[in-house]
């Protein structure tokens, strides 16, 4: 079974169309040169979600390191992991210092390159799908949409396809139109393909077919917690104090520090956009029993909202992390089916429907800071806290 | 493609017998309670080997990590990786605090089933091993060694073998005694087995047969330095990071802390036993200009003596490990093959030949300082340096 891996991908660049179909509709990164908030308990939900470990043993403090870390992004990577085309993204970020905290200044958006695809599909693959002898079957308006046109006088109608993934390699793919009733199939090198991303039943496979006019192919897998292994290079206990001491270093020394951003394993974004940040924090209010919306991807990469109800607002660790903006809203969900769905979430994530309320609440209104007239400090930001 | 994975064996005993194979003839693991000294530098090596990264950003200083932290080491585990099968230890290290470094009383070894295989063959594949087409090639001696016999009244003498690997999953390969001149041959089931663990030719596979009738199985995967991929889950400076700040934080708190030790990826073992780092130390005499033995491994995993002379004894890393035993010694190799052995060793890897010096040194000899008479205080040790 051939499975041509490159792995020269950590000095390639990314097709970004590509990568942003993989790790779905909901993933941004911030611009290059942009001020990002860095939030070292999401960062931490990452390698727990990665690990598949929660923190074990007692780890240090790092009283230099607040919740909220302003930082200005350097620089922003796309990438895929060579074994497991696993999306992630690499940041450089650097802790702005007093006085870039309070300097109003805005450096220049470098922008990036977040290209989200226009012209693609995304199948759940089914247990046919994925069967040794079988081929890959692809709903009709999908395969008009994104293949070339088949040409129908032939019988049976059917053609090469030559489909580049996320390492640049190129996989082959006999597309026929066939059988009772004619439907889109990809046979010869289907199975190949499956083999050598080892994909099973539930993962989902998506062609783009871009600009360029190429057809590009990536994979995203099945969320499958109890399969994420425990990285055999350093204990997770070790990867969490590890996260904590680079960013608590960086902050103290504003310097540099590199972190991976995994869109598909980790359960938030833990570099959002400062301007984000400032309009969810000062600009919006929101208060026990208000009603909200949040964005939730679905199966086959399609975006729907959710409604809830804020339940409550206070730290989600008093102890480690006081007065972090981190998971801090408290929340009921509509739906009994959203059950699987946090608990917590930030104020960054939910869009508050303040002009109507589900019911009067009870509590008073815990008003927001007024946005100050000019540009605020930063610092003082920092400070306040509802 | 079948490919059984187990997620389990977290939980489970692996079979001693197999991780040793699988590790390597030079590898055993410390006692469980036993004594033991931890070398950050040679940790960070591992991480830097496994990653593929040198740390590229500053490392913050840690004054309370010694460069050889002297540890109880309270648990040992074997490991396989899921994905890879890669063999890997998990240890449970505590260090000692001030007051039991300078107890005498050495705590007794609960032991750990440190068992090297004994009815073993390991063999590296070939081309023709490893071609889809093609089937498993067994040396007859190794077969007739390690196989159940064949029942040579049939025709072709054939027979079904069950071999469980490291994760505990049974694999089926049909055995024949055929072709011209007759060889055996494992046939029908071998491809599965290639494709699912993704082998190529260059990599070994094991057979052992054990004291309990049964056939186990294991790979090794040949070094392939270029192929191993940076980890998605954290950045590699932080995972360095992350080591120091672990073994910091338990030195200054005597906690536990956990370290995975992957003896195919590790340059060198980084947990040595007490006892053997206080002989090498303490009870060695070593000059430059002096020979010494030192032990490899050679490939089918059987073990050969190469010869060399010391040409030097410095610290590694003067600035940020000072008085570090750490490869302190500066080597030159007999053999011209040699290039690609480390030019600097550790005492307690090398066997000095201090009987037949190569010529007189002209360097006075650096005397050991005697081992005192009655049980050292191991806070002493720590602060002498040769």
């Amino acid at each position: 079974i051939p499975h041509p891996i490159s792995f020269a991908e950590e000095h390639k660049c990314l097709n970004s169309e590509l990568w942003h179909a993989c790790a779905g509709p909901l993933v941004s990164l911030p611009a290059v040169g942009s001020r990002v908030v860095y939030f070292p308990q999401g960062h931490s939900e990452q390698v727990a979600a990665s690990t598949n470990k929660e923190i074990e043993s007692q780890i240090p403090n790092y009283p230099n390191l607040p919740p909220q870390l302003i930082c200005q992004l350097h620089n922003v990577t796309m990438h895929a992991d060579a074994e497991t085309d696993e999306v992630y993204a690499q940041m450089t970020l650097q802790p702005l210092n007093p006085q870039e905290l309070k300097d109003p200044y805005l450096p220049a958006e470098l922008g990036t390159a977040n290209k989200q695809p226009t012209n693609y599909f995304c199948k759940t693959l089914t247990a046919s799908d994925t069967s040794t002898h079988g081929g890959f079957s692809v709903p009709r308006r999908a395969a008009e949409k994104v293949f070339p046109p088949l040409d129908f006088t032939m019988q049976p109608p059917a053609q090469e396809l030559f489909a580049k993934d996320l390492h640049g390699n190129e996989w082959k793919f006999r597309h026929i139109f066939r059988g009772q009733p004619k439907r889109h199939l990809l046979t010869t090198g289907w199975s190949v393909f499956v083999s050598a991303k080892r994909l099973v039943a539930g993962d989902s496979v998506l062609f783009i077919w871009n600009d360029n006019n190429q057809l590009l192919l990536g994979i995203r897998r099945a969320t499958r917690p109890q399969t994420v292994m425990p990285s055999s290079v350093l204990s997770s206990d070790s990867m969490h104090i590890g996260l904590l001491a680079a960013a608590a270093h960086a902050a103290s020394t504003n310097s540099r520090f590199t972190i991976f951003y995994n869109p598909r394993a980790s359960p938030c974004e833990f570099v959002i956009p400062l301007a984000k940040y400032v309009k969810a924090v000062y600009h919006t209010r929101i208060s026990v029993g208000m009603r909200f919306r949040m964005l939730f991807e679905t199966e086959e990469s399609s975006v729907r909202r959710y409604m809830g109800t804020i339940t409550g607002i206070s730290d989600l660790d008093a102890v480690r992390w006081p007065n972090s903006h981190w998971r801090s809203v408290k929340v009921g969900w509509d739906e009994s089916t959203a059950g699987e769905r946090q608990p917590r979430v930030s104020l960054w994530e939910i869009e508050p429907l303040t002009t109507f309320p589900m019911y009067p609440t009870p509590f008073p209104l815990r008003l927001k800071r007024p946005w100050p007239t000019g540009l605020p400090s930063l610092h003082g930001m920092m400070d306040s806290w509802w």
